[in-house]
């Protein structure tokens, strides 16, 4: 039987929420362009889109964007957090957070998405031993980049922070959806689920990379500092993060496309300049070096970062925005369950006696 | 390309850990035939031998019996428990348990197996707002077992509870195993990937089957209860925990015949008596009519029952012995690692557009 290291170009299941067609260089949602989503719609529209199959009607998305706005996390919960260590790391005190929210509440559903952001947001707060800070804005988006910096963001920055939840609300098979899959085969809860893909989401190879990449640029300060940064990597064989995707290959991530161009409306001032040239000079090294395209996570930090949103919560960010993806599969999995069991090569030893 | 739902029979990776052999009806774990390390040998002697593939010597032993038995939780982290909902599940409470640990130590090691035992037998008197138990014994499973229940067990008692956990130890690559693997591979921590394998076992169609057995021995009361209730449910088509595997399919489970064996040593009294004569009426009836074995679920569950262990910690025990195996895994993934990124079967619509 052939063996396929990280079950690379496996199928692993069937689905019909959505699709990276490589070969279009288009990212499937429910049907749809995620691009055109992207450009059109709001975060609360895949939502609906991502868990009932078809893009809302403006009465459904308004009770959607409610049932987002009024969600609040019990205080018992609150409290229990502020009693984690201060020095453990975001993602940690998240996936915590996420599984102990399971013991208050039953199963998740469309509110545990804005319980979620609730969270995420004042994950840095609960930390300092600061009470957690209450939504407030018309949007779900405002009201979410609200909670983060406790600061109003303006209409452009209200629609850049929805546009980046979009972009990473929904991508076919990543390890942390996959992983949120195999949990929900064994017929277990969503809250298990959704913990197991906090923890995917964690690691460098995986949700990990959008803060190695702003971590990166501010060491590198400039363009000519970034180029010198990644020839010295590139030399020393260490990995750039940011770049390559294991299905995109050699092929340019769509999503790293459109945030660019979101990157470029949101500069406004010489520190924003540097930072966009930065990530084009990076982009030219690698594609002239590698041959690598910038994924999402590439895009995606510098644009936190103009939003001002603290660096330690891009990879939360990331996971309250995946959200949406990981409740719709969640739910198909169980609509047509089969418990993921795979086998192994063994090539350890074999008759071995245990001798008295 | 072929697709094999629940990823039945597929390779996901190569391993020197453990192997299902169904021709020769042998679980073979670093060389060894599990049946006989469970008969010689101690569950602390195979948490050597998992992580570091060779059976611990007498001194290397002793050393690994003392870091187990000298394990202890942060006073802050028994806190933090008591405050999660009396009425949450104890898997939920140990998910919550496992992830929050990791907020408080680095990296999962030897010593995380005795505070996981040390969390699981105290699960209940957390739930009661009581202060936890510490361990009393010379052995670790006596020290586990006093744990659970408070009282100290006979020689009888502790080398059948260390059975049940050397049973439970290792198993090739269950639904647990993969997802713990599949997370670490993003590059996470080890306390992730403990979290995303408990998530995975309270799954009644994995770890939680155990618990499903006894509820239904206590329902059946007798024998002939127990075939009655077996037929109706096979009428009705519905499943009967504690039969069947999908490795080992329509043959029997090694563990289970070991497990039955152990099980009779411990019957001592008329209620010992019926339940395995309940258990053993139940095997016919499911060999006559479906041509099924028991597994290792459907006696490990009387055997917890003789050894007052509440039913709510079956499935949190056997995350407790199977953590040998995990760290075994997980250390494992790592030496080699590739990052699971499986593809899908996209069989929803394509090309639909947004509509102003």
């Amino acid at each position: 039987m052939d063996y396929s290291p990280g079950l690379e170009g496996v199928i692993a299941l069937e689905t019909r929420i959505s699709f990276l067609d490589t070969e279009r260089e288009e990212i499937v949602v429910r049907g749809y362009n995620l691009l055109e989503l992207i450009q059109k719609k709001t975060y609360v529209d895949v939502l609906g889109l991502l868990l009932q199959g078809e893009l809302p009607g403006p009465r459904e998305r308004e009770a959607l964007e409610a049932e987002l706005l009024n969600a609040s996390v019990p205080k018992a919960l609150w409290q229990l957090l502020q009693q984690l260590p201060a020095q453990s790391s975001a993602m940690d005190r998240l996936r915590t957070a996420v599984s102990a929210l399971g013991n208050f509440e039953g199963e998740a559903q469309v509110k545990t998405v804005g319980q979620v952001a609730a969270l995420v947001a004042n994950l840095p707060r609960l930390a300092q031993g600061q009470p957690p800070r209450s939504p407030q804005g018309q949007s779900f988006p405002e009201a979410f980049l609200f909670m983060i910096r406790g600061e109003a963001p303006t209409p452009l920055e209200t629609r850049v922070f929805d546009q980046v939840l979009m972009a990473y609300s929904e991508h076919e098979l990543p390890n942390s959806t996959f992983t949120a899959r195999v949990i929900t085969s064994t017929l277990s809860d969503s809250f298990g689920a959704l913990t197991g893909a906090v923890a995917s989401l964690k690691g460098p190879l995986h949700g990990g990379a959008n803060e190695a990449v702003m971590e990166m640029l501010l060491e590198a300060k400039t363009p000519e500092g970034l180029e010198r940064l990644m020839r010295e990597k590139l030399a020393r064989k260490e990995r750039i993060m940011g770049f390559g995707h294991r299905v995109y290959m050699h092929k340019p991530d769509p999503r790293a496309q459109i945030l660019k161009e979101t990157l470029k409306e949101l500069v406004r001032d010489p520190e924003g300049e540097n930072l966009l040239a930065m990530c084009l000079r990076g982009e030219e090294v690698m594609r002239e070096a590698k041959g690598l395209y910038p994924n999402l996570d590439y895009y995606a930090a510098p644009v936190y970062y103009l939003l001002r949103v603290p660096i330690e919560l891009y990879t939360p960010v990331f996971f309250a925005a995946r959200m949406a993806g990981l409740l719709a599969h969640i739910q198909e999995q169980r609509e047509n369950n089969r418990l993921f069991r795979p086998r192994v090569r063994y090539l350890g030893p074999r008759g071995l006696r245990v001798t008295p």
